[in-house]
């Protein structure tokens, strides 16, 4: 199996749940290396029977620091000495729950983007019925050009090939009509050179979509891609309390025969499931996770990440986009 | 109480929707004009108690026009036809469910613009567990420049004021991190002129606050506000049709005691509620429904037109952009 670096010190919940994710993995029987300041970690290691190497990294970036210049401020920083572990070699593939700008710089700045690629950008997976949905891009480029989108249809496709065994996975541009012609300039123009990309391009596809199984990989700017993961943690939270409060007012003898109907949903609903999305385009696998990540959703970044790397997904991504 | 014309021919499932609609809302006492092509109306007219009166018009828009085109090429369609009767003085406001595009394109046309706003905007009342949140625009500008905002935000202002009785409603605008200086240019060039605007400005606000109590009015481009509605809706449908599919496992003498706390659970998170959105910034009030408003939603949205046209809301909108 891959071996993976995990940025120990990044995450709101770092570095106990980081620490307790990468243990969970190893006990998965995946393979991680802890990525951070030794004296904290080491103590935190010790509990756990998994045997969890640490390369120390002395400094830290923080989730509202300026991610460009902290990059270049901090060369000892956690995230950074994760990506040079990817770049030289010694891991396969690199996970941060810290600051999603401070990853996408040190990707970009220490292990560098693949042919053909203008943007690397951000994948994620959404729950749906069915098979889940590939978001791209969902953060890394908040300002799009038209000539992005068929490259992250075509990265957005080697996704849901490699995670999830799709064969010509249906490909729609996020839009406000299904029609051909709707939606803002970048949508217009985005279209007609999806059309000519070798993808199964359906096109376009609306929001009400996002949590249905009628798309396998939806393409959109990283403003708009951002903007409606939130909405959709947003909205699931939303009824999730709603339901909650309505469950209140039923009699502990009912809520003991809900309790467990409702703990399958939760289940099936779960946003940790995946755990983290990855960076494509990037000449490595990275992984960024939540950065609320609770130790579950570490394990499973850890995993996915593992997983790209085992099914070589760098070597497919570069084949499709070259 | 102030006359309402409604588009009865506009919607997936006009006419027979839109004429139940109406009669619902005229039991509620709301004064009710149908427009309409007379012929096919008159028949459904007779099995309702209530009187609802018929204005004549032979034309219709389908949902899939070219809607500017579909205007100028029908000039007795039955949304312009209801547009008139607002211009005209005739009624106070109209409401439509048919084809967003043609109502947008006879309410500028036909009714024409407040001074001191450059694009109308449609704004959607989303609800949360509190106070409902105003969304705008939702929907009529895809492209939208810096400028239009402090006038989104305004008009966001008035809505919330005047439909929830909130005084210094609080306004965000919606971005992909709390900080200021993040999102596309257009972000940052919105926020520095939001900061100049005589509205109670709180800063940045994410896609998860979109379904929260934190913010009041949200202010975004016509594109991301569509695609998040529509993502809020089908969110919400796949978190109900999950908790449907997990009831299904349970007895069924269970799913009788959950049954009533579900559907009091529906009624709060229903997008019926509001039954439809303002267009604001129009010379008069328009209100456009779903396209598949059920007779409820069309009923709430008549309700919802003759609140805004009692409350004064045009005056009140044309005060504050002045």
């Amino acid at each position: 199996v891959a071996r993976v670096a995990l940025d120990a010190m990044g995450g709101d919940r770092a570095p106990l749940e980081t620490v307790l994710g990468a243990a969970a993995a190893a006990e998965r029987g995946y393979d991680v290396i802890l990525v951070g300041d030794r004296s904290i970690l080491a103590p935190m290691v010790v509990d756990h029977e998994s045997y969890l190497p640490i390369v120390h990294a002395s400094e830290v970036i923080g989730m509202h620091e300026d991610a460009v210049r902290a990059i270049r401020e901090k060369p000892d920083a956690s995230v950074s000495v994760a990506a040079r572990l990817v770049r030289d070699g010694i891991v396969s593939a690199f996970v941060s729950a810290g600051s999603t700008g401070a990853a996408l710089a040190t990707a970009a700045i220490t292990i560098g983007r693949l042919d053909g690629v203008d943007r690397p950008a951000i994948a994620t997976m959404l729950p749906t019925p069915d098979s889940p949905t590939v978001l791209i891009d969902s953060g890394a480029n908040p300002d799009c050009r038209p000539e992005y989108f068929p490259q992250f249809a075509l990265m957005g496709a080697v996704i849901a090939e490699v995670h999830f065994g799709l064969e010509q996975p249906r490909v729609g541009l996020l839009n406000i009509g299904e029609e051909k012609g709707k939606g803002r300039e970048l949508e217009k123009a985005a279209y007609e050179l999806l059309e000519a990309t070798p993808v199964n391009f359906i096109g376009n596809v609306e929001g009400r979509d996002l949590s249905s199984d009628a798309v396998d990989v939806l393409v959109t700017d990283g403003f708009t891609g951002n903007v409606v993961l939130k909405t959709t943690e947003g909205t699931a939270q939303f009824v999730a309390q709603m339901a909650l409060d309505a469950m209140a007012t039923m009699s502990l003898e009912d809520q003991k025969r809900v309790l467990p109907v409702l703990s399958g949903l939760r289940a099936r609903l779960d946003y940790e499931t995946f755990g983290g999305a990855h960076l494509v385009g990037s000449r490595g696998v990275v992984v960024i996770a939540h950065g609320a990540s609770s130790s579950v959703a570490i394990a499973n970044a850890i995993a996915l990440a593992a997983d790209g790397a085992d099914r070589d997904l760098v070597n497919r991504l570069a084949d499709r986009v070259a």
